[in-house]
C-alpha cells in the first residue's frame, strides 16, 4: 500500500471516505472509526480535545483548562457559539440559587427534583436528574463566576423576557398537571440584558473565560473520524481544515459537543419523522450529527433518538391562552396556558401534528401575526367548525361543554388558570393553524450517545468507551420529549460538559 | 500477556467480559467486538453463520442453502423456533396471492403499497414496503413450496381463526381512516390449523425444510461477539456452549436473526418506555437484545428503537365494539374496531397509558373475563363516570354526542362501521380497564439494525459493514407503531430474512 504521507501524518489512501476507502484503511469496526495504528505521526497533540464551540463543548474546556489539561477546542463553522449563541440563553436552575433567593422565591432540590422526573417523559435517567438539581444552586454560582450577567429581576410575564428581567417561570410549572406534581418555583435563569440576546451573552462570556484560561481554541477545524487505540481506547480525532485532514492526538480524553442532527434531513427523517416534518429546523448550521455519528461509529448507544423540541410558541400575547386548542376531532386534549415545548409535544406527537387554536373577539392575537394563519373565521362556532371541516357538530358540542364550566371558573378537563379561563363568547371567531407544516414550529433533536454523569459514553454492553466523552445535544442528557421548560437544554450543556470536562481532564492512562 | 488458549483457540483472557476485559481483548472499537486477530484458531468454519431460529433465521437458512452455501445456524435456547413458534403464524400477505385468487378476493400491488405506507407509522423505508408487496404473491408460493399447510377457507370474523382457516382481515384494513387510505383486502394468510397453533405450525414446516437441505442447526449455543477482520468484515462469531467460549468463522457472512429485546428490561427502560410499562413482555426467552448489540458494538447504527406493538386485544367477541373507548379526559379518541395494535398503540404512545371500555347491557363481555378487569358498574353512565372520577360531566356530554349520531347511524367523530355502530343505552353500564399496567396488555419491540432490503447492516455513516445481515426483530423492519396487522412482523421475518440469506450466501469475498 503506498505511503504517500501528506502533513497529517497518514496516507492519502487514508483519507478517502465511503465504503472502499473504509476497507482500504483497515477500520477495525463499523468501517468509520480509523486505528491508531495507522496514523503514523500525529498532526497536533493535547491533553483533552473537544469538538463543538456551544455551551457544552466551551463548558467542558473551561473546566478541563481548571484541572490542569491542556486543551484544544475545534469548532467546524467560523464562528464560534454553536447553537446556544443562537439560543435564549436560559439556564434552567434552582433548589434555592442566589437568585432565587434575593428575589424571595422558595424552592428546594426535591421540588425541582420531583418536576424534572414527573411532570415530562418517563423513565428519564433519575442519576442526571438528580445530581443536576442537588448542584443546581452552586451550578449558578459558577456561571456567575464566569461573568455571566444576570440582574436581581424578575417577571411573572409568560414567555422569555424581552425586557433585562434575570428570573421568570421559564417552564410549564404553574400549567396543570405540573402545579400538582412538584411546587412551582421560576427557574429560567438568563442574562440580563433586553431582547433575544440572552444566548449571545451567555456564550461572549464563556468563550472570554476559556479565552482567558488559555483554552486553544480553532474555528472552521470540522471533525470527521474518531481514531482508536487497538485496546479500545480513544487515541484522537482525524479533522479536515479547508479540505485538508489532519490527526489530532488527545493524550487524556475526547469531548464530542457537535450539537445535535436537526439539519441532517435524512438523518432526521430515519430517527425523528415528528419532527423532519416540522416547519422550521431550529439549530446552527453545525447541527449536522457528526457527533452522534462518530461515537455510533466505534460502537457507542445512541437513546431517545426521537425525542426533540417541536414548539407551538402561542403566547405571547397572553390573551389568546383564553382561547381554546383543539384536534381534528374538535376536542381540546391539553391545557392552552401548558409551555410552548409541551403543547408543541402534543400536536407533534400525539395529534399527528394538526390542530387549531379557536379565538374569540378578545381572546385574538391583537395585531398581525406571522406565526400562525388564520384559516377560518365567522360570527359563530358552527362556521369556524365547517370551515375547517371538523366532525359535524363536535366543535360546538365541546365548546358548549367549555363555556358552561368555565362560566363557573371551572375546567375540569384540564383544569386551566382563572387568569385565562373564561367562556369563548363574542364574534368574529378565529381558528388559527397550529399544524407543525403550516404554523411557524421550530424543532430541535434531544437524542444522542448514552452517557453517565460523568460524561462517558457507553457502549451497547453497559461498558464505557474509555476516554470518550460526549455533552449537550451530542449527548442524550436531561431534555427530552415534551420539553418541559426553556433553560433545561442549555442547562444540561453547561452543567454535565463541566462533569465530562473535568472527567476528561483527570483521566489517568 | 498469557496464551493458555482453550479449545476455542483464543485465550482464556480473551474470554473475560466487561471494561476491563474488553481492554485486555485489544477490541479495536465499542469493547465489545473481537479483532479477528486475537483468534489463533477457530472452532469451526461455515459460509454463513446464522443466530437465531425463528422465522428470519430459518428463511435465512434456507435460502442461503439454497444458493448453495454451507450454513450453520445457532439458537441460544433449547428448542427451535423461536418468538414467532409462539406467535399465530400469519403471514402478512396481498398484491393477488394465491389464496387471494381462489377465494375469489380482489388486490393490487398498489393497494398494498398504499395500506402499508399510508395507515401507520410516517416516513417508512419506501423501498422495503414496494419489494415487500410486489413480491408478495410470490413468497407466499415460496412459503406453500416449504410445505406451510394452508386452507382454502376465509373468515370474515375480527381476530385470529381460532377454526382452520387460511384467510382473513388480519390488520386495520377495514376500519377508518384505512379503509379511505387504500382499497381493503384480507391479507392475513395463517396456516389452516385450528387454535393458537399456526405459528408451530409455519415454523416446523420451516425448520423441516433446513433439516431437509442440509442446513447445520445447533441448540444451546448462544452468540456473544461479533469477531471483524481488521479490514472492518465480519470474521465470525464467539459462541458460548454450556459455558465454554467457543470461535465459529463465517466465510461468507453472519445474519444476525435473533429476535428484539422485549426480555431485556434495563435496554426496554433505555430505549422504550411505552412498552416497557405494558403488563405483558410478549416474545421469546431469547429476546434479550444480543444481535442487536452485537451490532450496535461494531458501529451499525439502529432505528425505531422505541417502537413496537402493545396490544389491547378488546375482540372478539366482537360485540364489545358497540362500546366505546375513552381516555382519562372521557374523550373517544380511535374507532373502537380498529386492530388491536392500532388501538394498543393509541393507549400505551399516545394516551398516557389510560384507557377504558365503557360498554352497555348489550355490548358488555358475555362471559367471564380474564384480560380486562371491570372497575366500574351502574345503572347510568354518569355511576360509572363518578366512579372512574373522570372529569366532571364529561362523560355524560361525550356519550349523547355519541349516541345522538349513532341512533342516525354515523359516527362523525371515528366513522366507526355499522355493524358496531348503536347508542350505548341500557344498562348496566360497565367499564373495562385497558391501562397498560392494569390490563392484558402484550407488548414486543420493533426496533433493530438498519438494513436495506438485501438484509445489509448499514454504519452510521450509511456504509454497509461487510459481511453482516440483520433479519426479524433484530432489524428494523416493516413492523412499526403502531402495528397495523398481524402478520407484518412474521412476513417481514420470511421475506427479509430470504433476502439475508440469499445475498450473504452470494457474497464474494
Amino acid at each position: 500500500m503506498s505511503r504517500n504521507t501528506d502533513n497529517s501524518g497518514i496516507s492519502r489512501r487514508d483519507l478517502l471516505s465511503g465504503v472502499g476507502a473504509a476497507a482500504a484503511l483497515g477500520v477495525a469496526a463499523g468501517a468509520a472509526a480509523l486505528p491508531a495504528a495507522r496514523v503514523t505521526s500525529w498532526s497536533e497533540e493535547t491533553d483533552v480535545l473537544i469538538a463543538g464551540s456551544g455551551a457544552a463543548g466551551v463548558s467542558a474546556a473551561i473546566a478541563a483548562r481548571g484541572a490542569g489539561a491542556r486543551v484544544l477546542l475545534i469548532e467546524s463553522l467560523s464562528r464560534f457559539g454553536g447553537a446556544s449563541a443562537m439560543s435564549g440563553g436560559v439556564v434552567y436552575a434552582g433548589g434555592g440559587t442566589a437568585l432565587q433567593k434575593k428575589l424571595g422565591f422558595e424552592d428546594s432540590v426535591e421540588s425541582m427534583i420531583a418536576f424534572l422526573s414527573l411532570a415530562g417523559a418517563r423513565h428519564l435517567p433519575l442519576d442526571k436528574i438528580q445530581l443536576y438539581s442537588e448542584q443546581s444552586a452552586a451550578h449558578f454560582d459558577w456561571l456567575v463566576a464566569q461573568g455571566v450577567p444576570y440582574t436581581e429581576k424578575f417577571t411573572r410575564a409568560k414567555g422569555l423576557p424581552m425586557g433585562n428581567e434575570s428570573l421568570y417561570f421559564s417552564g410549564t410549572e404553574l400549567a396543570w398537571p405540573a402545579r400538582d406534581l412538584a411546587p412551582p418555583a421560576p427557574r429560567g435563569h438568563v442574562p440580563g440584558v433586553a431582547g433575544m440576546n440572552g444566548g449571545r451573552t451567555l456564550m461572549q462570556a464563556l468563550l472570554s473565560r476559556a479565552g482567558d484560561l488559555g483554552v486553544d481554541m480553532r474555528a472552521g477545524v470540522a471533525a470527521s473520524r474518531l481514531v482508536v487505540e487497538s485496546d479500545g481506547r480513544m487515541a484522537g480525532m482525524l479533522v479536515t481544515v479547508d479540505g485538508q485532514q489532519h490527526s489530532i492526538r488527545a493524550r487524556r480524553g475526547v469531548v464530542l459537543a457537535c450539537g445535535g442532527f436537526i439539519h441532517n434531513r435524512e438523518m432526521l427523517r430515519r430517527y425523528a419523522p415528528e419532527l423532519y416534518d416540522c416547519s422550521v429546523p431550529w439549530g446552527n448550521a453545525g447541527d449536522q450529527g457528526d457527533g452522534i455519528n462518530m461515537g455510533i461509529a466505534v460502537g457507542a448507544e445512541a437513546l431517545r433518538m426521537h425525542h426533540g423540541f417541536a414548539i407551538a410558541p402561542v403566547y405571547p400575547p397572553e390573551n389568546v391562552l383564553s382561547g381554546i386548542v383543539v384536534n381534528s376531532a374538535g376536542q381540546r386534549f391539553i391545557s392552552e396556558e401548558s409551555y410552548h415545548g409541551v403543547l408543541g409535544d402534543a400536536i407533534a406527537y400525539h395529534q399527528q401534528g394538526r390542530a387549531w387554536l379557536i379565538t374569540d373577539q378578545r381572546s385574538a392575537f391583537p395585531g398581525p401575526q406571522d406565526n400562525f394563519l388564520a384559516v377560518a373565521s365567522g360570527n359563530s362556532i358552527g362556521d369556524i367548525a365547517g370551515q375547517l371541516q371538523l366532525p359535524r357538530g363536535a366543535l360546538q358540542h365541546n365548546v358548549a361543554y367549555y363555556n358552561r364550566h368555565a362560566a363557573n371558573g371551572d375546567d375540569p378537563l384540564f383544569h386551566k388558570s382563572r387568569d385565562y379561563l373564561r367562556p369563548l363568547q363574542g364574534p368574529p371567531y378565529t381558528a388559527w393553524d397550529l399544524s407543525v407544516d403550516q404554523a411557524f414550529f421550530p424543532a430541535h433533536t434531544f437524542g444522542g450517545l448514552h452517557t453517565g454523569v460523568d460524561g462517558r459514553v457507553r457502549n451497547s454492553f453497559g461498558e464505557e468507551i474509555p476516554g470518550l466523552y460526549a455533552a449537550g445535544r451530542t449527548s442524550a442528557g436531561l431534555p427530552a420529549a415534551p420539553y418541559i421548560a426553556s433553560g433545561l437544554s442549555v442547562g444540561d450543556c453547561t452543567f454535565f460538559g463541566r462533569s465530562a470536562g473535568r472527567d476528561a481532564a483527570g483521566l489517568k492512562r
